[in-house]
């Protein structure tokens, strides 16, 4: 039997189903809270940006077990007829607090909580995880490069090829647009999230015609109204010269060229120089695009330097988040039947009860997070917004341009510090009332 | 429009399509070959492990574009009648030579070659990569824990909640089982490959019940067959001797304690301690099963340690393949209308033509490679085979246990240098003829 990987409840870790048949054998039904949280960001990191939100409410407002997939657990012999006609009826009935997807956050601060019925607040950890991390990591990556780009407007996502699989490819050009990123290369993510698309050709396009300027005349010719240059397929240099030539060529035809690409070399120098041959060539108004290896590093580094480059296509180091592949981030119990827990292993211990992020501004800029509990009312302004009740969406689903405007309005109060490269901590500070109540739940454990 | 991203022709780069304008208004339909390879091993591997090969052959004998994504690319306004027309009778009719999965191999050595009609062989570029990218990534990492396990056979995949989407973690749990894991903890890879599942119970099902204790009974009764008892939730000796206490308690009921799991602390100390109040309290069948930011390194540096640990769940670390996120990999033209091909960027130079690769061996273990053009017999076994013959697979597809078992002769045959966690190259020559074909095809290129 073959279920459909990106919907399938069966995309989950088996223990949440051996769990589900514990729970659902001593009728433990009672709320639960989980939320979900990073505990540490990782080295290279100053923020992360939540993303994913929406994927997740979908995920939650559709789960339910087919008759094929609950004969499928049936078959394998480890589950009892009662977990079976549970899951026969299985819905995600519970509530939900989240940060609005664009929002920049720091560790341990809840990013969703999830309000439910024991049973179901648990069986969604796996995938309301695997959404949220990957999302995260997306658009967190991509707010850097954003970032180091200091306002230039053509950041591509090129990654596809080698992001980790279909769904990962699709996210982040979904991520990457809402930190701030202009275009896909990726025409699933045009059909289905309406994100623009931008690409042109390949080192293949030029090597499988007899000569460089024939391969840019006949694309040309083929895509009038999409023209960028691959130019560093022989020699970046000599290809700059003959797109000059290329560029006078078409003109006459009524077909103009819109840019270069550069995907090679000492992108720093080479950029300088070919910019020197377009303008000598009266082509000022031709843009200059590099990709290759690029990265937020990359980027400041050429712009640091002077380079004339308009235009960044960022692939694989974006969209495998290449300094930080994965956030130590966790789904953890913090409440159930009405009675705060913790988890105290060496290392992971957790902070106990329904949590709120308070956040404080100066002059535009954030100043500083407070973690505390929900309902202890404290100056600044809450992060967590009710998204979800008894199973069914609170708003409809928010446009992915609300959501960018979302993601640029926190970029631009980030305080001066972690706009930069380097990491520096932001503070975030634990309230009284959550001191007391870990301890307190400490104590109770003994 | 809604298109199934794992299936979908447009999950693919837009210049694909925008080269195929070019290549069909030229009428360019002679045959291409591309290879893919990687340029250069992570600095921290020593070899690398082909895996992915069969959702490639999936993906190219089902590539077609529906009528409804002909449509969606005629609204973009980007594209030709003539492409349009093209791509509804679009069909991959080619042949494919390929490493078979499980198969080690090391830089610059074809994993795949593809020769087809231009356009064919150029689109299917993007997603081709995609599948091979990743999994040959997951199935490197796993083989690399497999040998720091030195035979143990308890390794589990346990990394879904942390995979790049929903796809990595399919491929996660299959590259893995590849590699030599026992199983994943990924409920729906049992269904889609009949991979073995394994796992039991989180923190949260201990922190939900008034005490640790009470939990274990509570699950074994509702999992008699399945009881992994977790025990770090608060202390972990504590816990181990609570393990004890239920393990008797449920040995008069009939059920059997299977093993212990440990996911925070020392590990090294808290197993032997663990397994010294196991055996005492006369468990000295029950198994030690540990888990937390497990990976190669992890592994060894605890077997080194003589931790007595008979299984380990490995998670984040493999299923993103931490320390290498992505390859250097590259799809490249190679040949063209009976022409070789050659890319001249600076440091992204290709070796041109179809190639082969010979391997040698001494008393079982791999000697050395030669790299050369397909049809210059040297000593050794040539790796690459076909695979698919105008369009069609040239055999049924392999079963999971054959290709693991591939997996398996590779491993032992790796050189002893190969097998240790730091690494070491492997020679990689270039033969006469090849080296002759990149000197004549540059001086070609003038």
């Amino acid at each position: 039997m073959v279920f459909d990987p990106l919907t399938s409840p069966l995309l989950t870790d088996l223990y949440q189903l051996t769990m589900l048949q514990g729970y659902v054998e001593e009728g433990m039904n009672e709320t639960a809270v989980f939320e979900l949280f990073v505990r540490k960001l990782p080295p290279t990191r100053g923020f992360l940006m939540s993303a994913g939100l929406e994927s997740v409410l979908d995920f939650l407002e559709r789960l339910s077990f087919s008759e094929e997939e609950v004969s499928f657990l049936a078959k394998t012999g480890r589950f009892s007829d009662k977990l079976l006609d549970y899951l026969r009826r299985f819905r995600f009935t519970g509530n939900v607090h989240a940060l609005p997807e664009g929002t920049v956050f720091f560790e341990n601060e809840p990013i969703i909580r999830i309000t439910a019925p024991l049973p179901e607040a648990q069986f969604v950890e796996t995938r309301l995880m695997n959404l949220l991390h990957l999302q995260i990591l997306l658009a967190s990556k991509a707010a850097r490069c954003v970032l180091a780009a200091a306002g230039r407007s053509g950041l591509v996502d090129f990654g596809l090829r080698r992001t980790h699989g279909a769904e990962a490819g699709l996210f982040a050009a979904r991520s990457s647009f809402v930190a701030g990123f202009a275009a896909s290369s990726n025409v699933l993510a045009e059909s289905l999230f309406a994100i623009p698309v931008s690409g042109t050709m390949a080192h293949s396009f030029v090597e499988s015609h007899e000569d460089e300027g024939e391969a840019f005349i006949r694309f040309a010719f083929a895509n009038p109204d999409n023209v960028t240059l691959l130019i560093d397929t022989y020699d970046t240099l000599e290809g700059a010269r003959k797109a000059v030539e290329t560029s006078k060529y078409l003109r006459e035809r009524g077909i103009g060229v819109q840019a270069v690409r550069l995907d090679s070399g000492d992108l720093l120098r080479l950029s300088l120089q070919v910019r020197q041959i377009l303008d000598a060539g009266g082509l000022a108004e031709v843009k200059i695009f590099v990709s290759g290896n690029m990265d937020e590093y990359a980027i400041a580094e050429l712009l640091d330097g002077g380079a004339p480059i308009d235009g960044f296509g960022v692939g694989t180091k974006l969209d495998t988040s290449e300094d930080a592949p994965y956030l130590e981030c966790a789904y953890k119990l913090m409440e159930y039947a009405g009675r705060p827990r913790l988890k105290k292993s060496e290392g992971k211990a957790t902070w106990p009860g329904r949590k709120q992020v308070f956040r404080s501004y100066e002059e535009g800029r954030m100043r500083g997070d407070l973690l505390t509990l929900d309902g202890d009312v404290q100056a600044g302004i809450p992060l967590l917004k009710p998204v979800m009740k008894d199973g069914e969406r609170l708003s409809e689903p928010r446009s992915l341009k609300e959501i960018a405007s979302v993601a640029k309005d926190q970029l631009d109060a980030l305080p001066v510090s972690l706009r930069m490269l380097k990491t520096e901590a932001y503070p975030v500070m634990i309230s009284d009332a959550l001191n007391r109540l870990r301890e307190s739940t400490e104590e109770a454990l003994g």
